[in-house]
């Protein structure tokens, strides 16, 4: 979900600027983590934020992420996989969330979990460390923090994916 | 989890006397839903009360449980695997009774899903629905609605899980 059908990046940002009144650099650079550009003394609120309820609630969403997964589900199973188990807090959260946004996804494809011993052909994730033991199609998804690895099939948008699998 | 780790069945007969004060038969049928025992004039009830919040937070655990999937873990990856999505306000509950309980299992092992497509070698589940499409060893936990099913490799308990397993 977080950086592939919704963007915690631009909620932190936001929270961060309401907390410090210091505009932050919206411009990660490539393979650096948010929390690598938070200045020193708030270098937990990253942390902080996400484990805080309705964090998750409001993040807007991926653009042509709706679109495309209404496309994909025309030939398709699509499940959303979240590694949310985490974070407590998150899991009613991203559940309303897709209500709202993907409303067109039945309870029976929403999984929650850690490690995503899923058992699908395609995997769509900004994650390698979700590639792990996964025998299927490996779809990249470009977030900063992924932007320097090499060797995996990538895609930058939405419609990237669709050109590819449909 | 339920019926296999966790028992909603004497959570439900508790909160049916509480509300009507009326005894209700704990002896389930065999191949009998708890609903198959609940008078007409509370049909919905088990629906009501899976569906409020707290229902899930105190079941009691089912007997061997704990100690059996501690011991499965010293040789296997241990998933908790649960049907919970459809239940938005059972996640949280979940949650909090695994890690009361069950508090040697990681987040990462743990999923809340629909349709338990997991890429396992071993599915213990009191659900045959839940083994479809599932290539792997399927051990059908025993429990009353399931007893007049046949064709399945069945245990009656957590013991004969361990018999079967270690």
């Amino acid at each position: 979900m977080d950086e592939v059908l919704a963007d915690p990046l631009s909620k932190f940002i936001e929270l961060y600027n309401r907390d410090y009144d210091v505009p932050l650099d919206l411009v990660l650079e490539p393979g650096n983590e948010i929390y690598h550009h938070v200045p020193e003394h708030a270098n937990n609120k990253w942390f902080d934020y996400i484990n805080e309820k309705g964090f998750f609630r409001d993040l807007p969403v991926i653009e042509g992420s709706v679109e495309a997964v209404r496309k994909l589900q025309e030939n398709h199973d699509v499940y959303i996989v979240s590694a949310a188990m985490e974070f407590r807090n998150s899991l009613e959260d991203k559940l309303d969330w897709l209500a709202e946004h993907f409303p067109f996804i039945s309870w029976k494809n929403i999984i929650f979990c850690g490690d995503k011993i899923v058992n699908v052909d395609v995997m769509i994730d900004d994650r390698i460390k979700n590639f792990q033991g996964f025998n299927g199609r490996k779809l990249l998804f470009s977030s900063p923090h992924n932007l320097l690895l090499t060797g995996y099939e990538r895609v930058d948008t939405w419609q990237q994916v669709l050109d590819k699998l449909l």
